[in-house]
């Protein structure tokens, strides 16, 4: 590789000595070797990946589990980077210093977009060959040099930070809003907002505040650098987690929903919250402060700016969705499926491009825009459909994870914009898990004085260690690396992301045992292409199964509010595994069968917590499922009387048609949860599901 | 939202006349603003997929058939193309003069890759407010500058065109090797080559010396910018042909097989012979000729050019293909369907990249890349990853070709380097009619003298009908738009890919009816997501049911070489519909069955034709098949003796333990035309087949 560089570079060289009239060729050259590099970084990537997916398949054929894919995607890069690093030629930039000509008029205060260049002029340019040709050549604005001793910019095997906005991390949280499991989302909203907003917000503060603290203490080197808002953007920066290793395990283990969902939950909107909140300090930085001192103003401008900029993209998101939705609901599309997907994809990534050009966040509006597919538009798609939208953002979304992992450890070696600072990275580290653990307990005390069933120690300690970072947290830091401060960052971001990664992510199994955090197993366990699909709720069994006694009390009290309609029990028996290795066998009878909807049976005792889910389920079966999906009860029967004709006009013919007990069918929430290449007949006849229900489903 | 454009500009210039202190905010403003124009871009094609998405519905709906969807996107992109034109704000983007600082030292030839501008410097920056701070920026190299008086470089709605052969091109063609029928393309093999190889070529010189000639009496403004070579390339560039809308309308009408094959396998082949052939082309002219006068040797290289290139990118392509078969033969990675995906997914990006960075030509390495992995690796898939993989790329597919015509729509008004010459664009119109007839009519005819079922003159004629142009020609012509002569090429090719679209694609339903070429209708006609899917060969039905004389002749020689295996006529009856409305009903025991495999049956009377096949099926049989997938009959049986041990290494237990009945179900061909959700077990079931084939199936 490297010697085809060398090669490629002799050839070059020849091409521009033996043809000296010819600055057209050489130049021609010249673009054709810069295609090739990157040509050559984009084949150095997929190679990286391609040995990835054969490891992990390696990994998964042999049951390893001390290291997940994400941890050696990181590994790999890491390898391959410092092979580049080392063994790489270094790429000479060549440049000149200009001045305007002479007679320039030109009065903004900007500089210019454009440079013309003409060239060679009256400047000395090599070989007795043929005279060079005077021509005029365009040179684009590029950006700030801060270093201007720096003269070689090495672009080995890197890109453009902004490529993970746009391209790499939209199709990840699309991805995650699709897949989150509403049920159990909105049943546990009270305690993912209050982590993700609140214990985010607090996170960051907290971080912040320390590493403000603790640079103060440094060599005044680096201490000078280092302003309050600052620290106060790496404390935002490094408090959104990113569950994927945690949660590939979990659903490979078939942890608890509740818990789950509350780890996926925040980690998803946690990752929006950071994005938002680090553009409003970026913005404060920028517009409010001078001297980086405190103004009241300024300071309530910008959580004007976070909360405008969030709600504003939350709204184009959902508006998007639904608008999805009423396409497939009113017109025939479905009956073209290449069409309705190609509909669906691009009214996604519009919800991106929309809140791009109106200066929100598209990866916000993705997130929301996901969540609202996947809950009304997936229950207007035919099955063609449904299928490969799945398929499909499951792919770009590991092909994406993968990626960025090994970008990480590609980058750590051959990114030039890296500051090694020890005392910067121990701190970082020290104040990370501080930072988690201010998120975590405090507000975990809280929710558990208003809410019912608490929050027991353990799951608390799990919320805790699944606290790694990952892909959001290496973006914000790689997308501004101007100032060393910045830099610092990034080099304390990367070791973070990777230490956590491998670490955390390979000892999350033995975490889980540690904490004697139920795990279970069903009949076929291969099938985990959706997170949540083999994701079980075990409250019955480890109930029946007598667990620990700390585990009994709040698992019993939330045990009236479990359904398990999403389980796959009924079609056999369930293994019950302890993740110290104890196993054991849970008969369908012994869990609690269908239920109807969630928020008719057992609420009564819970009433605090289901409050917001509650009225949100109201609106949302009332109005906005019949409006937006062919679900039961249509707008006729729910809207007031005089509003019949116009609910008239959105009721669709198939929703007058269909039975009451084609409700469940069209339910996206028990859609994605159970496996459609099996459908479980039972959870669709009303009658099985009231036997079950009444105890007499075990004759 | 040119309304919002200009909003957003004034508000720049607010910005920057406001804080004329802050020059680095000003910037950031300005970055803002460009990654908005870039998203309002992308937005605006989003949109107009969007749109033609739903307008195609209708259409599907309504069954029009005068107006096919890439019709549509072009003539959707045209009516954006012009509201951008006229109705946006021009963007002018400032720039100055340089000249390089006066102690600069620089000796090479070439332009340097970076300039650096301190700024503001010595110049007059307006505005009484704070003085701009001193700071030194970069500018990077962009091309040269033809026309030093036109000073604004218009950027709406375009891109870079090498999008198109790194982004756009590659999913086409991938997807149309992926889905080329194999055993209709290689029982058509030399047609298709010939027409492919000897008819682009011999085209593309007809062309170009027309067109020399038309050049020659055109006024001298435009005469003398031209050299042949420049037609030459005009020549190759508009040769190829792009089949998607006639073969969409075949499908549809499902048109007989072979036919299908010849117009799709030449189409996909002439597509890399004119990439191959351009690129020779421009290599003759950078590389041999400094007067672009005729040298022999420089001739005999550009013609070693073309042949080391076409050949070795094609076995980069054929290599990366059986790689992935022999990794997922060997590897039980189809336990895992995603990392599956992702590895067939990541291995075909790998060849298209390993091709680039070789200098050969990923495109075409990435057709037989594609044509490899349907022919070996889909045998080895699991049944979710050949959905996946096939509606992935469908999908793709389907959002390229989009784009690229609502590309050529809308860059007809918005990009900058058009020229309108009316009689060059005449002389493309009618020189491209005539390379497209040179193509066809003598090289049938010389093919008709070896080939013993000719190819009949309505095919003839439908073959030279189907000659519309399309993604490749307009790609080839914005590549390379710096003289006045290449902006006349892309205009003319702009409006030549236009009118043979929008027209030829719209009059093709009444081209198979004027010329009596027979389409049939079977049950089910809403599946259209393959191509050949729905592809019937129909010659027993048309001879039983009497075709027109001049029709039948040819075709009852032909018949005995039909199979029709791929019909699911068995499933039922089927409908002969000829294209101007007459229908017919022929019953499955009118058709041939199911016949055992394309070779050992009535080949005997059309050896000619069928030889190159034959060996080429020969060595697919015994060795790469065996070999690369788990067909039967394994290694062990078909290699002689003193290999054996290593045979034995190659074949897996699968391979042994299978019946030799199941031969037929991992052979692709009729794996990939046999519709998957509704497997014929027919005819997998080697005693009903024999039935048929005796004629005891219509009991």
């Amino acid at each position: 590789m490297n010697i085809f560089l060398n090669f490629a570079s002799i050839l070059l060289y020849l091409a521009v000595q033996c043809q000296g009239s010819g600055t057209d060729i050489a130049l021609d050259a010249k673009a054709t070797l810069l295609h090739r590099i990157d040509s050559l970084n984009l084949l150095i990537y997929t190679c990286l990946l391609t040995l990835t997916v054969l490891t992990i398949w390696v990994f998964k054929h042999r049951r390893v589990s001390w290291l997940h894919e994400t941890g050696l995607a990181v590994i790999y890069g890491l390898i391959v980077g410092a092979i580049i690093r080392y063994a790489a030629s270094t790429n000479q930039v060549t440049y000149i210093n200009v001045h305007p000509a002479p007679d320039t008029k030109y009065n903004l205060s900007v500089p210019p977009d454009m440079l013309r260049l003409h060239f060679p002029d009256k400047m000395q340019v090599s070989s007795g060959d043929a005279p060079v040709p005077n021509k005029t050549y365009a040179y684009s604005f590029r950006g700030e040099i801060v270093n201007v001793e720096q003269n070689e910019i090495d672009l080995k095997a890197t890109f453009d930070p902004e490529i993970f906005f746009n391209i790499i991390l939209p199709p990840i949280i699309f991805h995650a809003g699709y897949c989150l499991k509403r049920k159990y989302f909105f049943r546990n909203l009270g305690a993912i907002l209050t982590f993700a907003m609140v214990g985010t917000a607090l996170s960051a503060l907290v971080i912040g505040s320390l590493m403000y603290g603790c640079v103060q203490l440094m060599p005044a080197s680096l201490a000078s650098s280092f302003t309050f808002l600052d620290t106060l953007y790496f404390g935002a920066l490094i408090s959104p987690t990113d569950p994927l290793t945690v949660l590939a395990i979990f659903s490979q283990l078939k942890v608890d929903v509740n818990l789950y969902a509350m780890i996926f939950g925040e980690s998803v909107l946690n990752d929006a919250v950071a994005l938002v909140l680090s553009g409003a300090i970026q913005n404060y930085e920028l517009r409010y402060s001078n001297d980086g001192g405190f103004e009241i103003t300024a300071f309530l401008g910008a959580i004007g700016d976070f909360i405008g900029i969030f709600s504003l993209s939350l709204l184009v998101g959902a508006l998007m969705g639904c608008l999805t939705a009423l396409m497939t609901k009113f017109t025939h599309v479905r009956e073209w499926p290449l069409l309705e997907s190609a509909l669906f994809v691009l009214m996604s990534y519009a919800a991106f491009l929309i809140a791009e050009v109106c200066e929100l966040t598209g990866v916000v509006a993705v997130l929301f825009c996901g969540i609202c597919q996947a809950h009304y538009t997936y229950n207007n798609l035919s099955s063609d459909s449904r299928n490969r939208t799945k398929q499909l953002f499951e792919l770009l979304n590991f092909l994406a994870e993968n990626f960025i992992f090994t970008y990480i450890g590609v980058s750590m070696f051959t990114f030039p914009k890296h500051h090694f600072d020890p005392w910067f990275i121990i701190a970082g580290f020290v104040t990370s898990v501080l930072g988690r653990a201010v998120n975590i307990y405090p507000l975990s005390f809280l929710l558990n004085l208003g809410r019912k069933p608490p929050i027991p120690m353990n799951f608390q300690h799990m919320l805790f260690f699944s606290g790694l970072r990952g892909a959001m947290s290496f973006a914000l830091a790689i997308r501004n690396t101007v100032s060393e401060a910045r830099q610092a960052m990034l080099t304390t971001t990367s070791l973070i992301v990777i230490a956590t990664v491998v670490l955390q992510g390979g000892a999350a199994t033995h975490a889980l045992a540690y904490l004697r955090i139920p795990t279970g197993e069903s009949g076929n366990d291969e099938n985990d292409a959706l997170p949540y699909r083999d994701v079980r709720s075990l409250y019955q069994a480890t109930d029946s199964a007598g667990p620990p006694a700390d585990l009994g009390f709040g698992l019993r009290n939330m045990d009236s509010t479990q359904p398990a309609s999403c389980d796959r029990a009924a079609r056999g028996r369930m293994v019950v595994k302890w993740a110290n290795g104890a196993k054991e066998v849970i008969m369908p009878w012994e869990l609690n069968g269908i239920e109807d909807t969630p928020r008719d049976r057992g609420e009564g005792s819970t009433g605090q917590k289901a409050r917001l889910a509650r009225l949100w389920g109201a609106v949302d079966s009332k109005l906005l499922k019949p409006l937006l999906t062919h679900a039961r009860p249509p707008l006729t029967e729910t809207l007031p009387a005089f509003m019949r004709p116009l609910a008239r006009v959105l009721t669709t013919t198939h929703q007058y048609t269909q039975g009451d007990n084609s409700l469940r069918r069209t339910d996206s929430d028990s859609d994605l949860c159970i496996d459609e290449q099996h459908p479980i007949p039972t959870s669709i006849d009303p009658q099985l599901s009231i036997n079950v229900r009444n105890g007499y489903g075990h004759v």
